[in-house]
């Protein structure tokens, strides 16, 4: 981010005919706009391009979801169509959809929207081994960043993080354990609505996943290690292949991540090298995130958090973040229409920017200090 | 609200492709909206149009607020001019801006978007005898129905409420005090930036409005009391005129309330019996929303609460009145800034049931129960 653009826009905002930080939570938004545009006041970033990242999980196998494998293909298939809740939010805020196939179990056939970059078809089974080789993970990441660079050169100014994957929230549950140290249980959630019996079998799967894939240290404790470990890029002990030339973040998102995972955290590099702002949606959102700020910690000062979601393990990853969320009203959909329902208040703190007078200029009176 | 509306959107937005209740909150403003509109599924709410009703304080007069009364009268030229952050955010969602004079303390020149309906040039000062008259409580709540009327019939199809008034943070929260029988130090805040100083004189302020005033009962509980009794459209024992024939609500917002609180009230009562979904901004908002319930319970269900500002008195506002509000973003502005940023929020909610595909006619298969 531009230090001087920050200095700037938060200079010129203070000027504006409002008292001083009563836009609350936008303002910084304002701010970081700026930051990452390098420039004050910040372009506008519309209009937004959601890309959803489809793909499909081996971890399904273990029973994590009531929801058959086949509706990863099948919501692929609705949103082409116009007809999921993603694409009933893109027409409220303008945005466009690009659906890519980074790992579909099956093959899909061409459609207008669709972007094929398949990988592989689903990931390996975490909870047996690594989800990824690192190929794959290194593949999908730069589908990521190749869909982030197609959006922009056709006129997108924002870009939206979206997926389509059932099981996912599994393997990010198990992201978020391994780059922040958590237990299991204390991330887990019930994803798009499991009973008792499956929240429990989906814990001791990622539990299973940590330890199968060397994440957990002796005594419990997980991969990457409390703190900030993570965000500062060199990733953790506790990593497999932690030797010499190691990438830890890239090995932890190889070993439980998801295909669509490793791409969003591509996505998340490619609109922070071309200084255009991303909006995170959700939960596996914020899990890939951790696995960007792991491979490039400055990416995440291009991000805005979409919006907080139901998962207990977006919570702790959006912490570890040191991201605010703009939205939080218990959605637990993913698709990106967490991170759709931002764009319009990202829109309106940079529009402040713009369109508001100066004291001066509209000749109001400062408050008495 | 019409309930067999409400039944159908419920029982449509469950067989739509997404997990049961993973829009959270969005689910319960869709189905309201149908409720509203006595149709399912109703109507996508847009344009909307904000009202700004400004007027000044007499309260003014006992240093409650750093900043000067003129500047009502200037925010109005700048709202006038398109300069404020109310413009900035009422572009971004495609809203008109009305600006309503209805208790400025100074004659404005005529100017598009602007209505005249100055009921006094201020209220008297609550800390010393009631704000308004009876009288001109009534003819503010009737220009806050006008323009409801008027905005509606320009072809508004959302109504968002908006205040300008130096000092209305005073009112509010004695009009809070006096609807729910809170203490004046538990809802009174920093408005838009008040010193410790300023603050405490503030509560003290409000205390002997609330004295002065008679809602304040032996023993020192408040007007209406605690619980729901402003709710239930009887008001509370202690207002001032409490025999036969009184209308406690009334007396209550007369004796404390601002002409813009008044007219807020009216306004939600108009879009109410026009069935236009009206969206709240802040604390004046939530403190006229009081009023309005004591006056007519059932309007409250057409309203949907935009944000919750950072001022103490709204959170116990809105949860008197059982609202959730949409946006939590620290804002503390008023003019509507936080409504406004509310309405995508809302029409994407109302989309999701017209544009959203059912499990059937997409295909796709519904989770194992």
């Amino acid at each position: 981010c531009d230090p001087e653009a920050v200095a700037e826009a938060r200079a010129h905002q203070d000027r504006l005919t409002k008292p001083r930080g009563s836009l609350g939570v936008l303002e910084d938004v304002a701010v970081r706009l700026a930051g990452i545009a390098a420039v004050s006041p910040p372009p506008v970033p519309a209009p937004a391009a959601l890309a959803i990242f489809a793909a499909d999980h081996g971890v399904h196998a273990q029973g994590v979801s009531p929801w058959p494998q086949e509706v990863t293909q099948q919501m692929v298939g609705n949103f082409l169509a116009g007809g999921a809740v993603a694409n009933a939010f893109a027409n409220q805020v303008g945005a466009t959809v690009r659906v890519v196939d980074v790992g579909v179990a099956a093959d899909l056939p061409a459609a207008p929207g669709l972007a094929i970059r398949k990988v592989a078809y689903g990931t390996a089974d975490l909870s047996q081994g690594p989800a990824m080789t690192r190929e794959q993970a290194v593949a999908a990441l730069e589908a990521g960043i190749e869909t982030a660079r197609e959006l922009v050169a056709e006129g997108a100014r924002c870009l939206v993080t979206g997926d389509m994957g059932i099981a996912n929230t599994t393997a990010s549950a198990a992201l978020v354990c391994a780059f922040t140290g958590r237990d299991a249980a204390e991330v887990t959630g019930r994803g798009t609505g499991v009973d008792d019996e499956t929240l429990a079998r989906k814990i001791e799967v990622i539990r299973r996943a940590l330890h199968v894939n060397g994440l957990i240290r002796e005594g419990g404790s997980t991969g990457a290690g409390g703190g900030s470990a993570g965000a500062d890029g060199t990733g953790g002990g506790g990593a497999p292949g932690d030797g010499a030339g190691a990438v830890p973040g890239l090995e932890i998102l190889a070993a439980v991540g998801g295909l669509e995972h490793a791409a969003i955290a591509g996505f998340i590099l490619g609109g922070a090298s071309l200084r255009v702002p991303v909006i995170l949606d959700g939960v596996i959102a914020g899990s890939a995130a951790l696995a960007a700020a792991a491979l490039a910690p400055d990416a995440l000062d291009h991000c805005v958090a979409g919006h907080r979601s139901a998962e207990p393990g977006h919570t702790v990853a959006l912490a570890h973040l040191g991201l605010r969320p703009l939205v939080e009203l218990e959605l637990r959909l993913g698709e990106g229409t967490g991170g759709l329902l931002a764009h319009p208040l990202v829109c309106a703190a940079a529009r402040v920017l713009h369109e508001v007078a100066t004291f001066d200029s509209a000749g109001v009176t400062e408050k008495e200090s």
